[in-house]
């Protein structure tokens, strides 16, 4: 899977970069804070989710391009404006100045305006597969009820809230099912759309699958604050403790959290015993979701 | 005409206020914040344009209220935004505390990102003109497009470096085309597109009128801000000398501003002449546009 992921990486990579190069004021710092946003490294967890799931229902890989490339607007755009001093603060990103130290803040906050911006750009004007082409609109529905107060951003608002207080493990869900949850179950779903009718119909499977994935992703995060290093993880390590950040570990136990991960491991797997297509790809990104370093 | 702009506006309010009332966690303070910024106060400038846009061209008026929505929902997030302390750093919008003024920071900037959300929710989901269906993914392109880096973002940007350097007049005219202009234009645009193929056929006269009332709208603003006073404006007045900003009374002198706002008036009005519709009221908001006194 990890030469697929490289591979896909590489390829959002340049489709990113072929819509950059389409905007006027190539010169503008805007513009050069934007690819620098979205090129300086990230894994395309959420592009990758776009093209595997698509090309399991018989998508070519250039119909799929298209969300692929807007899905990871909205999560550069979400980084950005995270990272910023009013949010959590943080200077370092990938193991990279994050946008508002390499450039400054108002450049970060517009920067991730025009990022989110660009994703609507993408999905109203890209290429899709014919079958899909009635599924546009609906397409940028799903985004942008993923993305904003029904969604991520929803959930980065209850995030910080959570700041400095104990939470519950329901409140704990609530938020990570907003703040990182929605947007992967919205890259399934883009890819999905993205095949037409037949992956309208397989969407409930899906959003099992992807429920437990990005929850799964969040539980795993928590678990790597904890045990990995600053250098593997490419940001402080420990920064959610310094924040007085709610955790899965702080309120289960590493080791509950890491059976946490396990179960949640299951039911993706599960879900996606019940889908009539090929799902190798989905299952190794689920093991992926919970084993990953970084 | 100032009956049709209250009544619009109220209309807009109602509509807005739907829109918000379906919104899960009514009780957060992310959505109170987006209550708070896209309903207190402000003209409704660019939802009035939609409006007779449409209405000139046959529409019903509930068949104009989700263009109209939309683009407010742009308008009201770069507000918040450009009040941000990293970018204008105003506490004062609309004689009203501005956005992280009353809230915080934090809530501004993820209420800002919300609110660019739900424009596009609301232009991928409301009501349209049957004969505007198959214009609904033009109408979407039509807004990310005014809104990004090709366009009111890349406004922003380019003010924020012209700050305490003299420009030229070219170069102002180009922030302003981006900044004011680019979403002003869009209004009348999808209150043309909401009529279906009749706007696209008309669009190149509408977009003549909309270049000439979006320019002159920023000429009269920098007009304001020297002659008028804060109460009127609900703003500090003079807020631009202050953050030694380029105006064109900077550049033409008051009575050379208040020439250039009449000829872009002229260029509206000859614009208007040759649509063969009744542009009565897309008339009078271009005198308005230059008479207003806030």
């Amino acid at each position: 899977m990890l030469e697929a992921l490289l591979s896909f990486q590489q390829r959002n990579n340049q489709q990113l970069e072929s819509w950059l190069s389409q905007l006027p004021y190539q010169n503008q710092p805007l513009v050069e804070a934007m690819r620098y946003g979205l090129l300086l490294g990230g894994k395309r967890a959420r592009p990758f989710l776009v093209y595997i799931t698509g090309q399991m229902l018989g998508c070519q890989v250039d119909e799929l391009d298209t969300p692929a490339s807007a899905v990871e607007c909205i999560h550069a755009y979400s980084l950005i404006h995270d990272d910023l001093p009013a949010m959590d603060d943080d200077e370092l990103r990938r193991g990279q100045m994050t946008c508002h130290i390499k450039f400054d803040e108002a450049t970060a906050i517009l920067t991730g305006d025009a990022l989110q911006t660009l994703a609507f750009t993408i999905l109203a004007d890209g290429k899709l597969n014919p079958n899909a082409e009635p599924l546009r609109i609906k397409m940028v529905k799903t985004l942008a009820e993923a993305s904003g107060a029904a969604g991520m951003c929803m959930g980065q608002a209850l995030d910080l809230q959570a700041e400095n207080r104990l939470i519950s493990l329901e409140e704990l869900e609530e938020i990570h099912r907003n703040k990182t949850g929605a947007l992967m179950k919205c890259a399934i779903r883009l890819g999905a759309l993205a095949a037409g009718e037949k992956g309208v119909e397989v969407m409930p499977l899906l959003d099992k699958y992807a429920d437990a994935i990005g929850l799964a992703f969040q539980v795993q995060d928590d678990i790597l604050d904890i045990v990995s290093d600053t250098e593997t993880l490419g940001k402080p390590q420990g920064s959610d403790q310094e924040l007085n950040k709610s955790t899965y570990p702080a309120l289960l136990g590493l080791q509950g959290a890491i059976d946490k991960a396990d179960k949640l491991l299951q039911e993706a797997l599960q879900a996606l015993d019940a889908i009539p297509y090929n799902t190798e790809l989905l299952e190794e990104f689920a093991r992926y979701v919970v084993e990953r370093k970084n």
